[in-house]
């Protein structure tokens, strides 16, 4: 799963996304007191534990997504664009308490995850119980279409999660893995998220193809992006502890890239590094991505999909949501510029 | 949840429902096929993984439930209650699978855990993925009815579990909390089970209604059956390691009418045993239960429940599934008989 909700990010919104998002305040406002309306709807002695997730939540990429893709202009609030919302927003919810539990994580947005709250037991029913409920949202639309499409959706997010699980510390990852790996845990989620906005507002099948396809690209890019901030980011900016992939052993895109830039003894220093041999040295690291031009490519695989993602709205650009959108890959452009990536790779970079 | 898939029920059908499970074989056997032919619908990467919980069902008693409720006599099976019958099949190996990580248990049915085989980060998600998937067939009959039925329940069984994990090792259960978790995290899947089969077989409403209350009582019966077992059941024959109840300070029915039969050191003895303060004695609890007419109680439980199922049948019984469901009591109560518990109180008792 992308990391997006993170300490800064909740004290101020200085994600890729938010000048956009701002378009869709009042379907965030509707979402919120959509959400907040579902705790009575779990049974009362787990009710504290579910609000106590949902005040957790992060950015809110997913929904807004489903906002964006279905936008028809500013005036009444879709009110099936805001259950499917919290549909989608509800199962990536279960999947942060899931994910928390796995990587014995302390805190998510300045708080204890619902693991520390609660123990590890508890969040993995809690995140069950989230999906569960996601999942009964999703069949109160009059066809089980929406049920369908996102019970499809998480499986292929967990499957992401498992492959990428299971290949943790080894380094048995090609770049088709990562590809791989991030379509399914990340793209999947985002492509489905505006896949449902555009069918829930009526758009013509031709558009709701292409909604899901230019999200899907920017799920793509944008954890690209978020595994390029892991080395390049700025704590105070992003929030995030840095340098976590490395010392989780996750063989991300910038450290594929860097072992292929590497050899003899530079190359197994990294390779014992990921396999958790030896202390990680992600600061040392970066520095090696820099001038061996890995930092430069990678921003280059995030414009790469960014571009994707826009020329998938070829042909649809008098549709309503498209400006929406494509200020949406302008904002993450501006996001990647922010991080310290030279702007052209160096002579050196192969 | 019920504990019903160990290692002697594998070797042996020597359970409580195998006479009537006969009946429903051949529904048993297109259960087995559909369930295989889902493998093909997981992600390729996590195949293998998936048919290794499929292979670790267990008894399948929930799937025999959606049969013969929805039994109209022998002759074609019916493709819906396959399928219903495998979205609560995959439903409950997910909360197996997730249990068994809970539990940290190391064997299911003489096989490693899932958890054991892939490490307990792959399982929650694998977990995840069973019960996505669960959702992904039930949204494949004509309307939202049953995958909204599953997805509730599936919440509250999670809920269930829920309040038990965080009562465990505390003393801070009453009877009407070990009701509210047994409802939640046994009969409910148990009474859906019944409802949908009933449901998917075209009888009428009253009927429909009339076939979930009789699986709630009958899940309620077969839990504290269950809970009896792990103090007087013969391992050889459930071939159930014993005793786990009051060493993981679960408090059960038959540990909570025993506390309330003791006094004095005896009480604080078992309540220091259930906090994990002690080693605990379960043989020794055993004896007293026995003693003191708590096994003989408990038991008789055990049957109340199974008369509500059974007068949940009241003016049904020319309904086809009457006869069979009335023989499931049968054979409920057949096993009670097999446990070693005095068959009436003695003096003593309180």
């Amino acid at each position: 799963m992308s990391r997006d909700a993170s300490p800064a990010a909740a004290a101020a919104p200085v994600h890729a996304f938010a000048g956009v998002f701002a378009l869709v305040a009042p379907y965030m406002g509707e979402l919120d007191r959509y959400l907040r309306g579902q705790l009575g709807s779990f049974e009362p002695e787990i009710r504290t534990m579910v609000d106590y997730c949902i005040d957790t939540s992060g950015k809110r990429i997913r929904p807004a997504l489903t906002f964006l893709s279905g936008w028809r202009g500013p005036g009444t609030v879709n009110a099936d664009l805001v259950r499917a919302a919290a549909v989608v927003e509800l199962v990536h919810l279960a999947t942060l308490v899931h994910d928390d539990i796995m990587d014995d994580a302390d805190l998510r947005r300045s708080r204890r995850t619902a693991s520390r709250e609660y123990g590890s037991t508890a969040a993995v029913l809690l995140g069950d119980a989230l999906f569960a409920h996601a999942l009964h949202l999703a069949t109160q639309f009059p066809t089980t279409e929406v049920c369908a499409a996102v019970s499809e959706s998480t499986r292929r997010v967990c499957a992401g999660e498992i492959v990428q699980t299971l290949r943790r510390g080894t380094l048995n990852v090609t770049r088709a893995d990562y590809q791989r790996i991030v379509d399914l845990k990340t793209a999947e989620l985002f492509r489905v998220s505006c896949h449902l906005g555009a069918r829930l507002a009526g758009f013509a099948p031709g558009f709701v193809d292409v909604a899901g396809r230019f999200g899907r690209h920017l799920g793509i890019a944008y954890q690209i992006y978020d595994d390029l901030v892991d080395f390049f980011g700025d704590e105070s900016r992003t929030g995030k502890t840095l340098g976590t992939d490395l010392a989780s052993g996750k063989l991300t895109l910038p450290l594929l890239a860097l072992l292929e830039r590497l050899d003899g003894a530079e190359r197994a220093a990294l390779l014992s590094e990921v396999a958790g041999e030896h202390a990680p040295q992600p600061a040392e690291r970066a520095r090696q991505m820099r001038e061996l031009g890995v930092a430069t490519a990678v921003a280059e695989a995030v414009h790469q999909e960014i571009e994707a993602a826009r020329g998938a709205l070829n042909g649809f650009g008098d549709m309503p949501p498209a400006p929406l959108l494509l200020a949406l890959c302008d904002g993450l452009v501006g996001q990647v510029a922010t991080l310290s990536v030279p702007e052209s790779a160096p002579a050196v970079s192969g």
